[in-house]
C-alpha cells in the first residue's frame, strides 16, 4: 500500500501556493493521497534564526520578480499580495477546524485561502476575512468563527506546528514522500521522479 | 547582437558547480556567448546578515540530502567535500589571474577547480592545491603562484566581488541574461525559456 504524500505548507508562502495548485493531480497520476499540513515558518524561523526572505535585503527583491516570473513559467495566477508577509495562524487554525470534520473539505478550504490570499489580495490574516473565504466554500459562518476560537483548534494547530518542526521541516512547501523530504516547488521534479521509479 | 549570459558563482557552492557543467552548452543552445563570474558568497551574506546555508540547523541537514540527490536527479557527478563549506578567494584570485590572460582558459580552469572540489575532494581553500590543479589545466607552476600574490589580482577579485553586490547577486549560482536575474540551479529552466522565447 503506497504510502500518503505529506504536503507540508505556510499559508503565507508563494511557493507553497504554487505547488499546492499542482500536488493533487501530481499525487494522483501515480495513486497516491495526500495528507495537507499547515504550520507556522515564524515558528520555524525563530528556531533556525532565519529571517523571512522578503526582508532579506537583495533576496527579498529577487524574490518579488521570481514569484511572478514563476507563475508566468507554470501558467498559475499570482500577485505579490499587499500585506506580505503575514501571520498565518488564523488561516491554518480554520484548516485544522475543517480537517476535523472532514480532511477533503479542508484542502478546498486551504486552496481557497491560498486564492483568496495571493490572486485576489484578501488579506488572510484578518479572522473576518478567512470567515468569509470559509462561507463561500460551503463552511457555517456562526460554526468557523466558533471555531477560530476553539481551545481543540488551537491546540491542534499549536501540535502541528510542532510536528512540523520535529520532521525537520524548515520551509514551505514541503513534500515527503516515503519518508523522502522535497524542499520547494522546485523540487517536484525530483519528487515526481521519485514517485514514478521509486528511490534514486 | 545578443548580450552575453553572465554566470556569477561562488567555487565554494554545490549548486554554482552543478550549474557550471550546464552553463556552457545551454549558452551555445540558443546563440550566446558566457562571461563567467566568481564572487564570495560570505562578502554577500555578511551584508546581508545571512547564515551559510550548511550552518542552519534543519536546513544544513536537508542540503546534504538535496544536493546529492541533484546530482543523480541530472546524471552530474558530486560529493560534499570533507570541508564544506570553505573560502574561496584563493581559487577566484587564480580565476582572475587567468582570466586576465584568457578568459576561455579561465573557465576551463573553474572547471577543473569545480570538479577538484566537489568530485575528488580536493581542498581548494588551500593554495598548493589550487596551484596543483592549474597545473593540470596547463597553467605553469611559478606564475599561478605568483598570480595568486598579484596586487592587481587581489584588487580585480575585490572589484568583482563589489560588482556583484552592486548588481544585486546575493546567492550561488546567479545568471544574468538580458539583464534579468535567474537564482539558482533550479532557475535555469526558466532561464532557457527566456534565451528560447525572451521575456515572459
Amino acid at each position: 500500500m503506497a504510502t500518503p504524500i505529506e504536503f507540508w505548507f505556510d499559508f503565507s508562502s508563494p511557493f507553497g501556493y504554487l505547488a499546492s495548485t499542482r500536488i493533487e493531480a501530481l499525487a494522483a497520476k501515480y495513486g497516491r493521497s495526500t495528507i495537507w499540513r499547515p504550520f507556522l515558518l515564524g515558528a520555524v524561523y525563530k528556531i533556525n534564526g532565519v529571517v523571512p526572505t522578503p526582508n532579506v535585503p537583495l533576496k527579498g527583491d529577487y524574490a518579488r520578480i521570481d514569484i511572478l516570473r514563476t507563475g508566468r513559467f507554470y501558467g498559475i495566477p499570482i500577485a505579490v499580495p499587499s500585506n506580505f508577509p503575514i501571520g498565518s495562524v488564523t488561516a491554518a487554525r480554520a484548516f485544522y477546524w475543517a480537517d476535523a470534520q472532514d480532511p477533503g473539505k479542508a484542502k478546498q478550504l486551504a486552496s481557497a485561502l491560498y486564492k483568496a490570499y495571493f490572486v485576489d489580495d484578501v488579506d488572510i490574516a484578518n479572522a473576518e476575512n478567512v470567515v468569509k473565504v470559509a462561507v463561500q466554500s460551503g463552511f457555517d459562518a456562526a460554526a468557523v468563527a466558533a471555531g477560530l476560537g476553539d481551545a481543540a483548534v488551537k491546540e491542534r494547530t499549536k501540535q502541528e506546528v510542532e510536528n512540523a518542526i520535529a520532521k525537520g521541516v524548515f520551509g514551505s512547501p514541503y513534500v515527503i514522500v516515503d519518508g523522502e523530504p522535497f524542499w520547494g516547488m522546485d523540487r517536484l521534479d525530483q519528487a515526481e521522479k521519485w514517485l514514478a521509479g521509486g528511490p534514486f
